[in-house]
Formats: C-alpha cells, sequence, structure tokens
C-alpha cells in the first residue's frame, strides 16, 4: 500500500470487510462482538503480579497543538481551597470542586462507531440522517460501556525496530506487525485488544512541549491494516498516536483511509492517544506482552467517543 | 450515632481515625494502599463467568436536578450526521465531533482526597492555601490512576432489609453493614472496594423524573461508619446515592460530618451515584456478592474527583 | 387572532409580508434596513437629560427554569481574589480573570435571523443546507454589529391596562397597541425599535424565584402582530418575556407561528427578556416614551443571536 | 519612565492618584463617576451624519494566539440548519440554536475594578478575601451597566506618526498623546472615553494570522501615563491592544505597572482590543476624531471583564 490510496480502495475493502449484519441488524458494536466471557475470564488469568498501568495521559497534556477544531481540556474549580483559606466556606463543610469542559477525543480516548461515515452512512446502516445535533440514533459510545473487558496485546513496534520513535509519514505493513508479535513472543487472535506502540508520543515528551503534535504526519499502521485486523479477529486496536494509521497527504485531498473502512464497515472501536511508556519498558523487562486489558468509555449517551484511562494489569 | 453529631465528634473521629504520616509524609492516595499487589491477583480469581457489570449511570441523566453549583453534563455536537447529509463534511473524511461540560461531580464519579478538607487543612496535613485556582499543588485525583483495581464487595442493605429503597434520611449503622455481609454470605476485608446499595437511585429511576435527587435528605451510612472503615481496613467505598452518608440537618448547620474524618482524615476515595441494579440483581441470583473491581478514573490532573464507568466483572 | 393559527396562516402572512429581495439578494439583516442615518440623527436628539437605563437583566438570573435545552449562564473562575490572599499570585501582577459558557439566548439577547426557518429556509431565501454545525452562511448576527442604533419607544401594555403584569396566555392585539401608543403619546413609525412591556418579568422578580419562567405560556403580541410590524416599519421588536409572542398550544403541535413570519420572512431581529422595570418607571412619571437606543449585539460570527444590554437614553 | 518601572514608582504612583473614597466608601465605578448627565446630553450633539461605528472584533479571530490561561472563544451549536434539512425538527417549529464558552478578556472587552489588585487589596479598599471562587462582594463590572456612555475621542497614534503600527514595545509619552490630540484637532478632557490607536491589531489583519498576538511586547502608553488620565479626568481608556500599556519585561518579573495603579488605585475601566480600523479612516477623512460613544458591558454579575462591542457614532 502506498500513498497512492484511492476512493476505489476505500470502496473494495469496505465491501469486502463488511461487518454489517454479521451480528444482527441491530448490532451496535461491531468488532467487540469478538470478546467472549471465555476470552475474559482467560485474560484473568493473565493477572499474575498485579501490577496495574494506567494507559490515560493527563488531561493537562496540550496535545492539541494547533486547537483548530478540537480543543485541550478547560479545568476551571468552581471552589477551591484558596476560598476556605479566605474564610469562604459556606455551608457547614469545607469542599472543592471544579468542572472540565473538553472535546471527547482530545486525549486519550475511544472512538465510536458513530465517528466516522462513509457514502453517508454509519456502521451497520445507519443513516447520516440518525444522527444530528442532539446526537445519534445509534452507534453512540454508550453501547459498549460494559464491553471493553478482556486480553490485550501490546505490539511494540518501534522497540522491535529498535529506534526511539518512527518517523513520520512511516506506515506500518502488516507483515511487520507479525513480525514484531512474532519477536516479542505473543500472537494475536479472536477478541483481542491490540496495542501499537510507535514511540511517537514519547518523541514529544522527551523534547518537552507539544508543538505539531497534532494534525502532523504521524506514523501509524497502513492501509491494508484493516484486512490484518480483520483476519485476526480483534476486539479493538489502539496505539500511540492521534490517529492509530499513518497520517499522510494522499491524492484528491482523500483523508484518513482506514478510518473510512474500519470505523463504518467493519464496526472496529478505535483508540488513540494511550500512554504506553511504562508498559511498554515493562513489557521489555520481562518478555511478556499480553495482559489483562479493561478500559471502560463513560457511559456518555451519545457519544462519538470518551475519554478514558485504560488499564493494563499484570 | 444521632442528628446530634457535633464538631467535638469530628474532631474526636479523625483523631482517633487519622492516617497521616502512616504511608509517609508525601502519600496522596490514603487507604487506597490497602490494596496490595497480592489482593489483585486475588481478585482476578473472581473473575469466572466473564460477566461485566458497568456501573456508571448515563452522562444523559439530569441527576442535578437543583442546579444551583453543579449542572448536568452538557453535550454539545461540533460536527455530526445532519452536516455529512447536508454536504458539509471538509477535508477528505466524513466525521463527527463532539464535546462535554460537566462539573466532575455531576454523575457516577469517585472523590478525590482533595475534595474535603477539614480546619483548613487536606488530607496528610496539606494546608488550603496549597489549592488555589489552578489546582491543588496534592491529593488530586490523579494520584490514583492505576490504584482503583481490587477486590469488590456489595452490600445491598436495601434487598437485606426487603425493600425497594431506604426511606429518606434513614442511617445505616455498622451492626446493619455486618448483618448484611453476613446474611449475603460475604465477608469485607483488607484492600477491599465495598459498594452499598440502597434503593435510591432506582426509586427515581422507577418514578421516571429526578426531582428532588439532588440536595434531598438521601439514606446512607451513619456517621459511625468512619470506625467501621478503618477496622476493616477497606480501600474505598461507595453507593448508589449521591453522598455515601445519610444526608440529614445537623444542629449549628453542620453538613457531612463522615466526610470531613474519611477525606481528609483517613483518605478514603469515596465512590458516588454507582449504579447498581444489575450487578445487584445478578448477586441476588448467584449469591455471590463479591467480583473483580475495575474503576479507573480519568487522568484528570488536579481533579477534586472524576467521572466514571466502574466495571464489576465476575 | 385565536389559538387556531393554521399553518396555512402562516404561509398566508409570510408571502404577503415577505420582504426577500426588498434590500437586495444579498441582503442579511431585513427590517434593520429601516432605519437611516437620519433617523439616527433625529433619535439623538432624544437625548435631553443624560439619563441611562440598562436593559439587559443580570446574568446571574436563572431564567431557564426548565434547563432542557439551554442553560443558565455558567460562570467559573480562573483566578480570584482569594488565590491574592493565599499568595498564590504569579507574573509579577495580581489579577483574576473569569469565563462564561452560556447559549446566547439564555438571557436578555437578539435573535439573528439564522434563528428561525419556515419550510427548510431562512431569510432571503437561504437554505438550510447552508447552516451545518460550523455556523451559517449567512444571516449570522454579526451582520447587525452596527446595525442596531436608532429611536426606541416603549409601549408599556401592562401600565396601559392598569395591571401589574398580563396574564398568561394573554394575546396582545395590534388595536391595542395602537391604542396604548396613543394614550402613552407616542407614534410608532419607520425605523423604530419597540419594546413591549408585559410585566411578566417583574412577575416573578416580585415572587423571588423563577420556577416555571421559561416554557411557560407567556403573554405576548398576538400572532397578526405580523401585519402590524409591516404596516409601521418599525426596525426590530422587543419584550420583557422570553418570547415577545404570546405562548399558546396550538393544533397539531404548531408552535410560535409569529416567529415563523416575522424572522425567515421579514427578517425581523427580536429581542427577548429586555428588563423594562426601571425604564417603565421613567417614561411613567415624565410621560416621554421614546428615547434613544442603541443596543449592540456581540460580533458574534454566526450568532443565532447574542447576550446584550440594551441602552436606553434619554 | 523607562524599563526601570520599580515597585516604588508604582506605590508612589498609587498614592498620589489614588481616587479611594473620592466618590465615597461605597463607590464602586471610579472613574466613570467623571461621566456626568451633561457630558452625555452634550456628546449626543456628536451625531452629526447618523454613521455607526461597531469597536467589536469578531469573535471568531483567534486573539489568543498562545492560549495558555486564556482560550479563544468556543462557539458550538446545539440546533442548526442541518438538523431541519434532515428532517430532525422538533416541536412544530424549526429552530436553532448555539452557545458561547470564553474567558470575559479574550476578545474585544473592558476590565472591571476587581481584575486587578495591589498589595492584595482592589480599588476603593476592598480586600483580596472579598473575592472568592464564588466572585466578587464588590467592584464586578455589573456595576457598569448604564455608566458607559458619553463623549468619545480617538488619539490615532500612529497615523500620527505616520507610520502603519508602532513597534513592539514602543511606549507612548504624555507629550505624544498631546501631541497627537493637537495635530487631530481635538482635545481630552473630564468624563471623555478615550481610544489609543496603535496599529497594532491591524498589523496582524494585514499578515494573516494572529501567532504571536498574545503575550508579545505590544505597544502602548507608558507608565507616566496614569498622570496623564488623572490630569484629563478620563472616564475610561481603551486601545487597539491586548493591554493598552506597553507590554515590556520589567526588572524583578514585574509586570504591567500601570496596570496596577490605575486599576486598583484610580478605579480606571479599561477597553482592550478595539477594532479601530474604519473608525480611524473615517477620522482621517472629515478630521473629526470626536464621537458619541455608547459601549454597554453585559450584566455580568461578578464579571472581572466583559466582551463588549461598543459603538462609536457620528
Amino acid at each position: 500500500m502506498t500513498h497512492d490510496v484511492t476512493v476505489d480502495d476505500i470502496k473494495r475493502a469496505s465491501r469486502e470487510l463488511s461487518n454489517w449484519g454479521r451480528w444482527g441488524a441491530d448490532d451496535q458494536i461491531g468488532t467487540l462482538n469478538n470478546v467472549t466471557p471465555a476470552h475474559i475470564v482467560a485474560a484473568a488469568g493473565l493477572i499474575r503480579s498485579g501490577k496495574v498501568f494506567a494507559l490515560g495521559v493527563p488531561l493537562s497534556w496540550p496535545l492539541q497543538s494547533t486547537p483548530q477544531k478540537r480543543w485541550n481540556v478547560i479545568h476551571t474549580y468552581m471552589v477551591d481551597g484558596a476560598d476556605v483559606h479566605a474564610g469562604l466556606s459556606v455551608g457547614g463543610i469545607q469542599y472543592t470542586d471544579d468542572a472540565i469542559h473538553m472535546p471527547v477525543q482530545c486525549s486519550t480516548h475511544w472512538d465510536a462507531l458513530c465517528h466516522i461515515l462513509h457514502d453517508n452512512v454509519m456502521y451497520n446502516g445507519v443513516p447520516a440522517t440518525a444522527f444530528g445535533s442532539r446526537g445519534p440514533a445509534k452507534n453512540g459510545i454508550e453501547n459498549t460501556v460494559n464491553k471493553i473487558v478482556g486480553r490485550g496485546v501490546l505490539l511494540d513496534v518501534a522497540r522491535y525496530k529498535n529506534v526511539d520513535h518512527l518517523e513520520n509519514g512511516y506506515a506500518i505493513s502488516n507483515d511487520e506487525l507479525d513480525d514484531c508479535a512474532a519477536a516479542q513472543g505473543v500472537t494475536v487472535g479472536d477478541g483481542d485488544f491490540v496495542i501499537i506502540r510507535t514511540g511517537y508520543q514519547e518523541r514529544f515528551l522527551a523534547r518537552g512541549n507539544w508543538d505539531g503534535h497534532s494534525y502532523s504526519e504521524a506514523p501509524g499502521v497502513a492501509f491494508e491494516n484493516c484486512y490484518w485486523l480483520k483476519e485476526k479477529g480483534v476486539a479493538a486496536i489502539a496505539s500511540d498516536t492521534y490517529c492509530v494509521e499513518v497520517r499522510r497527504y494522499y491524492n484528491d485531498g482523500l483523508k484518513d483511509p482506514w478510518h473510512q473502512v474500519v470505523i463504518p464497515s467493519m464496526g472496529i472501536t478505535m483508540g488513540e492517544m494511550f500512554y504506553l511508556k511504562e508498559l511498554a519498558e515493562d513489557c521489555a523487562l520481562d518478555g511478556v506482552y499480553e495482559f489483562f486489558f479493561c478500559a471502560p468509555p463513560l457511559n456518555l449517551t451519545g457519544g462519538t467517543g470518551s475519554p478514558i484511562n485504560p488499564q493494563a494489569i499484570k
């Protein structure tokens, strides 16, 4: 696959990989159906040492470096300790309160199945007209509130390739993913939550600022990855970048072709901007790249996604 | 304990139950320290059938029925399907986007240790002056991002007492909690996440509106519960009401005396407005009131709490 | 006119009163075109005593008593005096800062011409598809930034009828408006800003709470008023209620029929929830019901309206 | 005055220029008291041609180029035309709605007297402790709702100096202001609203982007201007920059020394980021640098300022 991904490629893959109707005409969770109770019970067996890794970045990180469409979390305090100190407490108790105003996708998050449409249709044939300013009639993130639990697998592509981070514009092929898995002693299969590490986020962390983080040509999986996801039967995919797929400029202004297939046609729930540094270091140390994974979205009715703090438990 | 809880009672309990310094002068997570890796590994053994219960209420529920200080979640869409349908998509992809503006404590949430002060001081001796409008220097919810995993125990007090819901103003005694646990065949111990069901929330659900939900005299644990928590060594406590403790009117305008002890003195992380209906029905059915519990907060730097969607996994 | 206003009535009035094309195919300000520079110069002559009346209600008033769709102003402080007192000032200066989050129509405001459509079309034939989630291509409030200056006329209907306030559901007829004007010694003519006082707002003010303020059957002008507005050639109309027209329940769920004519067909800019108490008292005292009027909207690109603080200067 | 402005200079000027008590112990509007009804009546005489200039910049301009503390206006639509087109209208009417979330000082605005403190005290001796997270007890912008009407005077310093814009770091002296006024045939006196044009904003407008607009060393009045303001007896001062005074780096991290005098000690209401291009062109053309000025703030209870759209009427 190259920069030459076309609308026809999208249409062909959408047709060939479609999961519409596969889990019923009313299905709203797509490939999360791949997770069975047995998978969850088996994944519990991966909890061996009681170590817990939090994969949500601090909401204070200004990842939206080009705040055109999404903004960084606005966090304000309605009551605080300085009020208490100033003698301004009321009501017989000294308390504090705060609020957040944030795009659901401005920090570590899941994309919901209503986040991307193709040819005016959402996953499982739901028309664009079913989703006005009051929210989608179907495919909101609330459908997945108890569905994001199972076996997690880390594919640390950057470490596999012996680099701190993949270069911008680098497209990870399916073969590389398989080779990486093999090298790291793990297999990817039915109902798995696959997490790809590119080192992209840590590059900015090391540099100490987030200029150029958003709207860059971040590295990520190649377009062909949609076929790999179907073949493996994964439950969901996530990454440390803001778009999982490689961000490139295509002909005719085409954008994010992989998104256009995996969300509306396949029904993949997708995670972005995961914090992977410590988990990856631990996996490298003990050689174990699988773990119990629990990453519940907020119960946001009609959300096109949700901020999250995923947990990897070993 | 009665309506006669006084400032002196608060001071005595604060002194007797204090955990300041117990886990070091810099500790910011309090009783979450009670959870050990061994507890987590043991809790994994409770995952037997692969059933997952989401305990976060829909963010669309208007639980703040008296929106004086906190408001209900404001959920707006920056791009939606109707835009796509109207031919207004830009940038070579059909996507949708939304944002939320919410007090962190307006729906299912954890309270952080910086949420309540007593005598101008937070947990572990942090002064009020360390917490201005830009956020607390210590005790924010971000300290707990990977600490809320372990064994969960449901104490279904309403079911134990054979009622749909406890009456407003009803104070659950320590003996009742012990009797309820015994009747439901479960013990509460070191490092447990204890969840109390009063039926309060389901009362409004059944009625079909939330008038009077907030600022009511909701039922909950009595003041003496702070001693019980210490004795049991629990990690955290949660409930289906908006304040866990019984909400009463005390002399001299005193408010929420239990809060004033368990958060600033003991360092208890507290969960409110948990959705317990289906979990409770399942526990009643199989007689198993314990489960794997994973309820990660958002990584909200300086949060006085965090919206959550806790997971109970059996 | 009665509760029997029908879709046909709306269609007929829309046709008969249409101002589409009257001021050019690209016009976006409608009847504000009725104001000429000569009107403004003449209105300046009404400034005789230097008294200024502010007609914007405090943004802290919770006028949205049923916060289903619009909410009351959320006002938060990013830095405050208590921070300064606590020694938390940074940057060599002691400053304070705040922010507002508000629907543009939750308090005293103008409605813009893009606020109401009829049969999928806005004023001057602009189609609904020109107004997606990123804002309207035309008819936003920004077109009026320097157009809301001229002669203001108060028609104090409540005072004319010798009541504190008109009853809910009361529809003011055209004859009554003319009689009221005559009784109050004022004429309404070309380019005037007409302000109707019903006493509705002061009823709540006197009572001390806003329960039932929004979504009530507030009194206001009858449907036939659209003909009166055209005949008089007014620039804009405003009132102390939240909808100017009488709010009634019509057959077939029809709502706000006058709105459906005066905004999309006639291009009337409309003001709601004006604070009229002191202005009305002063007019009653000196018998002068006309004044210089200056009520600039914020320069809100694409706004469906704008919060305002109109000025009546005598 | 030079870059050597010291804390002592601030203290001396604060003492010498203080207006505390001058208009009563309870005064909350400071130099706006300089405007008398007679001034307003006289100013009405300046309305000769009926031309109206709107001085508020579009709220869509991203003036907060470094969104660390303040952010650009967030403008979202709760209902829009695309919803109507998609057949999603409800309630018998086709309407649209939107909301804004903005720091009151992120765009064209007035600073209120509670915006700056000196030595922990606000204007007229109000202590910092009177202003917690719930808002100031005194000196909020709501006190000025009907007080910002009178004679406006434009001092077009850039045009006077024959440059498109003053250079960054340029400090306008008192003599220059007087010379500019003389050259432009206008005098500044009691109760005037003085508006200074530096060309700063138009420099960015011409360049087509706002990078570096905020937190730059914008040109503006020198520290000594505080004496000039007192001598002239002005009502308020405004400018096309974001801080009116020259923004420089001073010793010991001292910041905005002029602010620290004119707001807390003198009680000056200050306007920032005014849009002056067309007004200035018109004044240059007709040689008339005075006009009727009406710039009402929103009635924002406790606001540290307010977004505005000032009107200059000639």
